[in-house]
């Protein structure tokens, strides 16, 4: 089962091409870790997601985690962790970036906007309200195996 | 996209039938994601790794957070959140948890033990030396969606 490394601009290209990750923020220093769809663009990852847990953790300490990985079997499988900041995109000040945010995720995930949109409609909560954020990515590194 | 909770008895059957899972620790209220495989028993959950900063975060902080899911699209997927307590299983204090630690988890995982043992075998290092320990689960909870 040989492993190697994988190189920053591996880490860069394998997260431009996936969708699923799994964020892991922190309280108190107990952990708390989610799946979340993404979108990746150097050096942010953009993140659809809903009020919860998570995001009052994250705006209580955003210091976050996030793990990318393909796993075929055992011996086939690689990994992406990467050390990040959690940001989240109040109006005004960054319309622009919250903007940028929505057309990214919406044009990836626009069957899910609709089905969250329409769940929102027949249950009139807030909770389920689309949220974007955005995590900063401050460190990266990745590891291959393969048989 | 109808979402459940599921109950105790849901969250115990998914992980019971589960072998990968994404395990959160945090040091100093950092995170830290890494894919593990496991083997559920009620109430622990046993895991095969080999030593890293997953295992010296642990030890410092032993509160960790351990994510079961299986998702087809972002309309059908379960997945389990369980908070729980890293435990390791030092000798002689811990032999007969040890030893059924590594059954359990040899009669799953033995293609990848013995790559491992011929990994070592070649390198002659420690580092991949496969170790064994548990995690005590405190509670879980558990959604589905199903479109």
């Amino acid at each position: 089962m040989p492993l190697s490394e994988m190189n920053q601009k591996d880490c860069r290209a394998f997260l431009a091409g996936a969708s699923l990750a799994r964020l892991a923020c922190s309280f108190n220093d107990q952990p708390y870790v989610v799946p979340i769809y993404f979108a990746y663009e150097p050096d942010f990852v953009y993140v659809l997601s809903t009020f919860g847990q998570k995001t009052e953790w994250m705006h209580a300490n955003p210091k976050v985690c996030l793990q990318v990985d393909e796993i075929a079997d055992q011996a086939n499988w690689a990994s992406v962790i990467a050390m990040g900041t959690y940001e989240e995109l109040p109006e005004p000040e960054f319309s622009e970036e919250r903007e940028h945010a929505r057309k990214l995720l919406s044009s990836r995930y626009r069957w899910w906007l609709n089905a969250m949109a329409e769940r929102q409609l027949k249950q009139g909560t807030d909770t389920i309200n689309p949220l974007f954020f955005r995590i900063k990515i401050d460190s990266m590194t990745g590891l291959r195996a393969s048989s």
